[in-house]
């Protein structure tokens, strides 16, 4: 593992995490970024991150919930879950990348080389360990149904004895990470321009639906605010 | 690496991909899904994919365009790039994880602990390998802009002889494969109904935008159909 500094050690004016040689990107450095806000509010939109880890040599990455409390991520899973098992057996923990991506438009070049799209990613290095504070645990599995909807731990039932230890969580400290943006139309060749081929982007975007009370809920208790602000 | 039957071996009243023990869930097997028509349409309907593979003994987790063509996955990048270079290094290629997400919905239960998504997922396992045939080559990077925008391969500059000497492509084939998803409402515990928190789904969707043209277009070249039928 590369030596990673702490966030504290960087400079006051803008805190940014410190690049390492795997999060300077071989190209496009020009789009990475480091700084916290920016990567704190990347992985903040994000409803799930993608989990790498190695398993019998080979990579497997897969969706999962998460949640963030300042540099700490957490996600977590069935005490039987592959990479959840792994962590809790491995010592110092178990090696992951987690990644989220959000797709922000389409860009459209007049030549098929400089297509591409615009968007916003995080990818974190690090060693995932298993979290057993039990307060630390509890306070996780708030922040996961948190980022899910902001507000809403509050108002649902805490997990009683038997579902917290159905549950693993794994903590991943933001350490080794990076941001990656493109923003902006197409970059196309001057030869190009006057081709007679449209050239743009097409933005995307989220769209909530109206929410869907489950078929049993009193019909008595309304969407809370906390929905309806999404 | 498991033994992986080739899809034509699967039932022919519905096509299917092989499970193996990498594409059996440890959990929830019955949100699993294998048949080849829903696989195609969860990978075709994502924008990216993130490729997960191991570099120096640990993860990493890219996200990053791709193309299908029929029970191909092909991904581009410089030939610069890292796991495009690791690629066209190793023999017989790079294994790899590649893996796409779409986030249908957000599940409120009573309980925190059956909060969740509704999600659609796929997961390849399998060997990248470096495409070098000039004519896969060029179809490959045909079918990721059309990935993108359907149609619009035939409506660009193809590349020259240049750009396709700076693009690598790897090649993913579908056999180790599934899907897996999440769909309907919340699943609380029957002692957990009549409490007085709201439950349900907030369903999501993507949205598009109007098509913004790039500032140096020719005022005269309208939004193409292909676009417009986003």
């Amino acid at each position: 593992m590369p030596d990673t500094s702490s966030p504290q050690t960087a400079a006051p004016e803008a805190a940014a995490y410190e690049p390492t040689e795997r999060t300077v990107p071989t190209r496009s450095r020009e789009r990475a970024a480091y700084d916290h806000e920016m990567v704190h509010a990347i992985l903040d939109e994000a409803y799930v991150c993608h989990l790498g880890f190695v398993r019998d040599g080979a990579p497997v990455v897969l969706p999962t919930l998460f949640g963030r409390v300042g540099d700490r991520l957490y996600v977590h899973g069935s005490t039987g879950s592959r990479p959840l098992r792994e962590a809790g057996r491995t010592d110092p923990g178990l090696p992951v990348c987690l990644t989220v991506t959000h797709v922000d438009g389409l860009v459209l070049a007049r030549s098929a080389f400089h297509h591409s799209v615009n968007y916003r990613s995080v990818v974190v290095h690090g060693i995932a360990r298993t979290v057993t504070d039990r307060e630390e645990r509890r306070m996780a599995l708030d922040a996961i149904v948190d980022h899910v909807v902001p507000g809403r731990s509050a108002d649902s039932r805490p997990a009683d004895e038997k579902e917290l230890a159905a549950t693993a969580v794994i903590r991943l400290d933001l350490r080794e990470v990076s941001a990656k943006l493109r923003t902006g139309g197409p970059n196309d060749e001057a030869r190009d321009l006057a081709l007679p081929h449209w050239a743009g982007v097409v933005p995307l975007a989220r769209g909530y639906a109206e929410p869907l009370p489950a078929d049993d809920l009193d019909p008595a208790i309304a969407v809370p605010d906390y929905v309806t602000a999404l």
